[in-house]
């Protein structure tokens, strides 16, 4: 039997550990010096608080949870679809992403939580997708959100939280940012305002397919010409985003809807001049294909690597409305941690500190010695350093390939010599270099 | 729709959150200090990685997840049983331990690990257990393993471990030990070793059931009454750790198995004298139900707490035997978040500076003192102090109960006069005092 694992999900061995860690420590700080706190859900959601909130494909792409027990009782298998069979034998799913759960999450503890509610979440999602390069079953997803408070303010947060870590990152990036009032607007001002998912799907595909196809897209979804030749501008047009929101200003001369989009957009552009906070590139055809927006809608790209968003968010008026909890705004990003690891490796972003924990090894050269190293680890130890003694006593060779492969910077040597002298040998592995000295300057040395 | 989450799973609010972190860093830094390197491996295994692993009844409290796409196709109802049918509609499931995962790791990615392997895990596990106080479906296990070598140096390291990891904790405990081999050597003594499985578990119900039940329980699994006679003595004996070692010396004099244990138990202790550390406590009728203990065998009990046990591990000389790589003896010790969660809440062990990581508040007056605010938050975060700016002016009070609830214990109030002296007033939270200054001089409160 030669084990494995399902596909589309992976182990970390520990060189990898390290590098994820770094990516998930980075973010969380930022996060927290912007007051956010975290919060943590269960992997196992009830299908009910799952199914329907992703669209068709994703209620097909959930894990569901086989009942305890006898799962088949009282099923009539002659009366059920596959899809009805799976929903009565489960009751249970595999979250899909972080945002439904905070939603429920939200509803659920409105008594215990006080608002606005500035929470983060970092956890895993699962989702039954076909398998690819850089796609996984098994994903981490880190979500940022603040409920309870209609304030652009938020949005501004929201900008300066995500060019701080990529900051931290060294990545460049450009933030895109768009309102979803101005599709809306859209929508209005050709009449066709039931017409507004139809429109935020096809534009959403500018990037990949180009203007003229998503021309055609949105024929095939019954957009009229004449509203097309309506639209049209939209995707002409280029420029700073004061001469963007000059553009809509007069666009939407006749949408009140499209007037607010403008008016909020200007509001977070005027926050970030006082703050001194980059404004962001205001893209009038940024839609994003998730429906609960309704207002600011975000996207980030890194420059200079071919690569899809690495993290995207907006404004949703009523998330919590699917569960029964009305008129609580929130605004949120999140961030993928396997792009962002992805980048940080390609372009050799990740910083040497961050090898391993591990400062020194103790070559081990029988029990005598042994003894004696073990007195002086426990000191290395007592220091905070963290240290080890290679437990047997085999081949100085084998020891010292075991401290070449885990990358310890430094090997401490103590024979027969050293022991009569009261002193260590403190072999520089990098170097190469070494010096015979006592466990207190070495303690001294490795602290720096 | 009353939003809910399956039984036996939680969620966690911020203050759970900064609780159940500052066990798993506490943990994870000793960990490290000790030279153990961090994995992670996926949620879901293949089912056939988990059955049969653990009992009959683990295989029964596996949870497992439907097959994705026609989970019927070519599957014939009448031919199959429950659990048949199950394990043909499933072919994967949530890993139930962290250990079993490992052993698979370690297989699987052999070539790529350096050995001696000693790595930790921090990681959700799922158990369909009946939900009850203190027992979940889901709960985190945290296990640190070394792999690839019998030197008993390391139950010695894992006793440091867990004497450093429970005085960090400022929990006082007892650490029991045994040796797999004592109990070999009693079935060995006994002539029925292969009756060794019955007494371990037998046995390992001493502490909840009393001698007089284990050797009831012994006689409904067919051990003869002379047996038992000769197991008695090793139940009335209580005695120092020198003590029970010259008894079993003299106890095993005709067991070979049995003189091995007694010699792995007085190097440990001998290693611990040499170090410093602590002695175990010898426990001889320590048992510990789970098959694949062939050495040393520990458990961990918390002092002065009516607890079962906190902690526990021990020695496998074949544990990925079962994966195909023989001759690769490890030792580990799983330390139980919840259950040491609960006794530092019970007992207020939680140190009091790991409350809110949010230092200070910024009321919010509106339009033109929220931008004279913004600066001065701006330069707080910029020296890395956690704080915030309530997002609207609403009500005053409203602000200081946000501030109150969120446990910030600095607020910072900007108004007209503050801003005409160029100046900020710092109200400490717990004090109730009032400094009116710099915002140079507050980030130096702050920093304190």
């Amino acid at each position: 039997m030669k084990p494995s694992i399902p596909k589309g999900t992976r182990d970390f061995l520990p060189e990898e550990m390290i590098r994820r860690n770094y990516i998930f420590n980075t973010i969380r700080k930022v996060f927290e010096k912007y007051a956010y706190l975290p919060i943590e859900t269960p992997a196992m959601e009830n299908l009910s608080t799952l199914m329907g909130k992703y669209g068709e494909e994703g209620d097909r792409l959930l894990f569901k949870i086989l009942n305890s027990g006898d799962f088949m009782a009282g099923v009539n298998m002659d009366e059920l679809t596959l899809n009805q069979l799976a929903t009565k034998i489960c009751e249970k799913g595999l979250r899909y992403d972080l945002t439904v759960p905070f939603a429920r999450f939200v509803v659920q503890h409105r008594e215990q939580l006080v608002f606005p509610f500035k929470r983060y979440q970092m956890q895993p999602v699962w989702r039954a997708d076909r398998p690819q390069k850089g796609r996984y079953r098994e994903f981490y997803q880190c979500d940022v959100d603040v409920i309870g408070t209609k304030s652009l303010l938020q949005e501004v947060e929201l900008l300066q939280i995500t060019y701080e870590i990529f900051e931290a990152f060294k990545i460049p990036v450009v933030i895109k940012m768009n309102n979803r009032k101005i599709l809306s607007g859209i929508a209005e001002i050709i009449e066709l305002p039931e017409k507004i998912t139809d429109i935020c799907v096809a534009i959403d595909k500018i990037d990949k397919i180009g203007k003229e196809n998503v021309f055609a897209e949105l024929r095939e979804r019954e957009i009229p010409e004449e509203a097309i030749r309506k639209i049209a501008p939209f995707f002409d047009f280029s420029g700073k985003n004061e001469d963007k929101i000059a553009f809509l200003t007069h666009f939407f001369e006749n949408s009140e809807v499209g007037k607010q989009g403008v008016e909020e957009l200007k509001k977070v552009f005027a926050y970030c001049q006082a703050i001194g906070v980059c404004e962001p590139e205001l893209d009038i055809t940024l839609a994003r294909g998730l429906n609960y927006y309704t207002g600011a809608i975000f996207e980030v790209k890194a420059l200079n690597v071919a690569m899809g968003s690495i993290s995207g968010g907006g404004r949703y008026d009523d998330l919590t409305g699917i569960f029964g909890l009305k008129e609580m705004s929130g605004v949120g990003i999140s961030y993928g941690a396997e792009r962002i690891y992805d980048i940080l490796n390609e372009c050799s972003l990740f910083p040497n500190e961050i090898g391993t924990p591990v400062k020194a090894l103790f070559l081990n050269f029988g029990e005598v010695e042994e003894r004696y190293a073990l007195k002086a680890l426990t000191i290395l130890r007592k220091n905070n350093i963290a240290s080890e003694i290679y437990p047997d006593s085999t081949k100085i060779g084998k020891q010292m390939s075991y401290a070449n492969a885990k990358q310890i910077p430094y090997v401490i040597i103590a024979g027969e010599e050293e022991m009569a002298a009261s002193q260590f040998t403190l072999k520089n592995m990098e170097t190469g270099e070494q010096v015979k000295t006592t466990i207190q300057e070495i303690v001294e040395i490795l602290l720096q």
